[in-house]
C-alpha cells in the first residue's frame, strides 16, 4: 500500500481549490465495487472540476511518483476503476459539462463525468441520438465508458463506443494535455492515438473530454419477440433479417429458455410473450422513415416461418408491449441474484460460429458440473453471449464453489478454439488481468507492454489493471 | 542511400525460393510514383508468397538493421510506398489468396495482395458487400488500403478502412508474426493494436493479411443529382437526406460550378444532368428493400425545393444515368490534368464548417493568386473537401509556381482554424511529413515517436515516412 506525504496532500488540495479533495466522510460511494467483489484503498480522492485542475492533479503525482487510479460511475464489471493499492483515486464526476452540441454537424463534445444518460439527453435535447445504451446509463460516465469502450444493445447498428469517438481530450501521465478533441470524420495525419485511450482502461491517461458522433432519431421503431429451435436457426434469422432491412436491426438478442423461464418466475409482472421453445430472440428495428417497418418486419418474420426458421413470434403493437419484451432481457442479471456461486462469462465468437461455441461449451459444463443450469444470453448479433451458469436445481449456495475455476478454463479453452475472445465487452481490470496474461500471444502481451512503457514510462497511471 | 551486402541477398533470395527477387529487368512498375513525383530506389525487391516468407525476410532484414519499405498497388497519393533511400523494397502481390469468406458471419480474410477490387468480387460471389471503394480499387491492394486507412465514397454509409477492420496478421520490425486475425465485433482484452497498424502507413510493421467487415448487399439504390445556391444548403440538404432516409445515404458528393464545367468540356460523353448552379451535390441512397428508394427520394426532394434548400434536381431513371452522375464526379482529376502546376489539398473539417471554410479559404486564394481558379469537390458528408487551386485562364502552365506554397499555407491555416485535418485521406508519407511536424501539436509528435521507439526500436520499418 503506497501513501502520499501530507505536504503531498496539502500541496494537491492547494491546486485543486475547494472541494477538490474529498472529506473522508465522503469516501464511502468510491471504496466498493458495487458487486462487492473488490475494496478500494486510497490514500487520496481528488475531484479536478476542470482539465487545467485535472493537469495540475496528475503533474504534481507524477513529480512525486504517486500511482493514480480514474474513477467514473463506479459502475465496471471489472475492478478497473478501484483504487486497491492505495493510488490517488480521481473521480471526474465534477466535470460534468456538455461542452458542445453540433446537430447540423452531428457531433457532441461532453466532459468526462458527463453521465451516459446525460449525454443522451443533450443529444436528445437537440434533436439527434447518442445511441450507446447500457444498463447502467444513469450512472455510469462518459470518461470510463471510453476507457472501457463500453459495448450494450445498440452496437449492431451503430458500434461500440470505440466507433463513437470522434477525438479526446486526455491529460497524459506526466501532466500534460494532449488536445485530441477533433470532431473529424476522416484525419489520416498519422497513429490515431485515441484508439489506446479508447478500452485504455486508463493506464495510459486520464480521459478528460470525448467528441462523440450523432446520429439522426429514428422516426419508427419496431420490436419482436421470437421462438425458435435452435442458435443456428436465431443466425440465419439475424442474416434473414440484416438482408431485408438494409442494416435496420438494432438489437438482435437471443435468450435461452432456461433464462426466459427464470426470469418470467422471478421478475413479478413480466409474462411470456410467445410459445415457449428452447431459444428465444428480441429483435429490434429502426428506420428513418415514419411507419416504415410493420409491414417490412411483418413479410420478414412470415417469410421466416415459411422457411422454418421459427416457431411462433409476437410484434410489439404498442410502447407497452415493446417494454415489457426488454423487461424481460433487462431483468436476467436481477433474477439470477440470489441463485448462489456462479461461473460468469460475457465471451464473444464469430457470429456465425455462435450455435458451436454453445453446444462444446454446454457439453463441457455437464462434464464438470453436472445438473449445473446455464443461463446463456446476449447480443447474438455480436458473436457476444453472457454464458453464465448456475448451482443445480435445489442445492447449497455453494454447490459450485469447488468447479467454478474448472468451468471458467473450459469455457475459456472452448472461446480459444473458436478464436474469440474472454471479454467482450466488460473488459480486463482486475478480473481478466491474470486470465489474459496466461491466454493471449506473448508477443501480444509483449507489444501491450511496450506501448505502456511509452506512454507511462513510470506506471503510475492505474498500475496493476489490464497488465 | 543504403545498400545490401551480396550475402544478404543471396541469404533473401534462399529464404524466399523462386520468384521472391525480382530481376533488376522487372523493376519498372515498383520505382515510379504514378504522378511522377518520386522515385524510388531500392537495393532489393522482394515479393514473399506467404506470411512465413515475409517473416523469414523481415527476420533477416531485421538481424541486419537494413530498412524495409512495403508496397502495395502503388497507387499511394502520399510517397509512402517509395523506397527512396535505399530500403528493401517488400511488395505483397504474391500473396493475394481470399483466405476465407464467412457470409453468415458477415466476415472475410484476404493477404495483403488482394486488389481491392477482388475484395469487392469475393464478397459479391458471396451474396455480401464490402463496401470500400475508391478511384484506384482496380490496382490497390489490401494491405495498403489498411496502412493507409482509405476513405473514398461510401465512408459516410460505411466509415472508412479503419471501420471495416476486425483483425489483422502482421510480421512485426523484428520479423516475428502477430496473430491478430479475429473476426470479432467485440473484444475488450487489453490495448486494440491493429490501431495503430491501421493508417499506420507501414512504419510499424507489414500487414499480411485483414479480416474485413462484410455487409448485406443493398437491394435497391437511387442516385440524384442536385443544384444548390451554396455549401450551407448543401449541408441542410445532407442533414434532411440523413434524417428521411434512417442513414440510408450512402454518398454524399459536393461540386462547385467551376469543376463541374470543367469536366464536362473536358471528357466526351458527359452532359450536364441539371440546371446550372453556383454547387451541385451527387447524393446516393441505398436500402435493403426492394423499390423502396424511389418514393422517399422524391418525396425528400419535393420537401427540399419547397424550403429553398435546392434549386434543380435530376434522379437518375436508370443505372446508364446514374453511371452518367458518377462519371462526372469520378473524372474530376482527370479533367484537370493538363491544366499546369497546381496547388493540391485533400483536407476535412467538421461537417457544419464546411461553408466558413470554404469561404475562407477562397478569399486567402483571392488575396494570394488573384484569377486563379479553385475547384473545390469532394465527401462533403465526411467535411472531407478536395481543394485544388489551377492556375488563371489563359496562364501559362507554371503560373502559379511562385506562390504554391503560400496558397498550401494559406489554405492549411484556415483548416487549422476550425481545427481540421490536412490529410483527410490521402496520409502523410513524404508528401506531408515536415506540414505535419510543423503543423501538430509537440506532445502529439512526441505520442507518435514514442509508439513508433516501441515497436520498431531499430527503426527499420518505412524509415522517413509519415515521422
Amino acid at each position: 500500500m503506497q501513501n502520499i506525504s501530507p505536504e503531498a496532500a496539502s500541496e494537491i488540495a492547494a491546486a485543486l481549490g475547494p472541494g477538490g479533495v474529498l472529506a473522508r466522510d465522503d469516501w464511502g460511494p468510491f471504496l466498493e465495487e458495487w458487486r462487492g467483489r473488490w475494496r478500494g484503498a486510497p490514500s487520496l480522492i481528488a475531484a479536478p472540476a476542470s482539465t487545467g485542475e485535472a493537469a495540475r492533479l496528475v503533474r504534481l503525482c507524477a513529480a512525486r511518483g504517486v500511482a493514480m487510479t480514474p474513477i467514473g460511475g463506479n459502475t465496471g464489471l471489472a475492478g478497473g476503476q478501484m483504487a486497491t493499492n492505495g493510488e490517488v483515486l480521481i473521480s471526474m464526476h465534477r466535470m460534468n459539462r456538455v461542452r458542445l452540441v453540433d446537430a447540423a454537424g452531428m457531433t457532441m463534445i461532453a466532459e468526462a463525468g458527463v453521465t451516459l444518460a446525460a449525454a443522451r439527453d443533450a443529444a436528445e435535447a437537440a434533436g439527434r441520438l447518442f445511441p450507446l445504451s447500457i444498463g447502467s446509463e444513469g450512472s455510469c460516465q462518459i470518461g470510463g465508458v471510453v476507457s472501457t469502450n463500453a459495448g450494450g444493445v445498440n452496437v449492431l447498428r451503430y458500434g461500440n463506443c470505440r466507433d463513437l469517438v470522434l477525438g479526446l481530450e486526455v491529460v497524459l501521465p506526466s501532466g500534460e494535455v494532449w488536445n485530441g478533441l477533433k470532431r473529424l470524420r476522416k484525419d489520416n495525419t498519422g497513429y490515431d492515438l485515441k484508439q489506446l485511450f479508447i478500452g485504455g482502461e486508463g493506464t495510459l491517461g486520464l480521459v478528460a473530454a470525448a467528441a462523440l458522433k450523432l446520429f439522426p432519431r429514428p422516426r419508427d421503431k419496431a420490436a419482436a419477440f421470437v421462438s425458435v429451435a435452435s442458435p443456428a436457426a436465431a443466425v440465419r434469422l439475424l442474416a434473414r433479417a440484416q438482408a431485408a432491412s438494409g442494416g435496420g436491426v438494432t438489437s438482435f438478442e437471443l435468450m435461452s429458455d432456461a433464462i426466459v423461464s427464470l426470469t418470467l418466475a422471478k421478475i413479478a409482472g413480466t409474462r411470456r410473450p410467445v410459445a415457449q421453445s428452447p431459444w428465444h430472440v428480441l429483435i429490434e428495428f429502426s428506420s428513418g422513415e415514419e411507419d416504415a417497418l410493420r409491414p417490412l418486419v411483418e413479410r420478414l418474420l412470415a417469410d421466416a416461418a415459411e422457411a422454418g426458421e421459427i416457431i411462433d413470434a409476437a410484434i410489439a403493437q404498442n410502447e407497452a408491449q415493446s417494454a415489457n419484451f426488454w423487461r424481460i432481457r433487462h431483468s436476467m442479471a436481477e433474477a439470477m441474484r440470489g441463485e448462489g456461486r456462479q461461473a460468469k462469462h460475457d465471451v464473444s465468437v464469430p457470429v456465425a460460429d455462435a450455435p458451436a461455441f454453445l453446444d462444446a461449451a454446454d457439453a463441457a459444463v455437464a462434464r464438470i458440473a453436472p445438473g449445473a443450469r446455464v443461463m446463456a444470453f446476449g447480443h447474438l448479433g455480436d458473436g457476444n453471449i453472457h454464458y453464465d451458469i448456475l448451482k443445480p436445481e435445489g442445492a447449497k449456495d455453494d454447490a459450485l464453489a469447488p468447479v467454478l475455476s474448472a468451468i471458467e478454463t473450459a469455457v475459456h479453452d472452448e472461446i480459444a478454439r473458436f478464436d474469440g475472445s474472454i471479454s467482450a465487452e466488460h473488459g480486463v481490470g482486475l478480473a481478466r488481468r491474470d486470465e489474459i496474461a496466461r491466454r493471449k500471444a506473448p508477443i501480444e502481451i509483449d507489444m501491450m507492454r511496450r506501448i505502456k512503457a511509452a506512454l507511462d514510462p513510470q506506471g503510475i497511471m492505474n498500475p496493476g489493471k489490464m497488465l
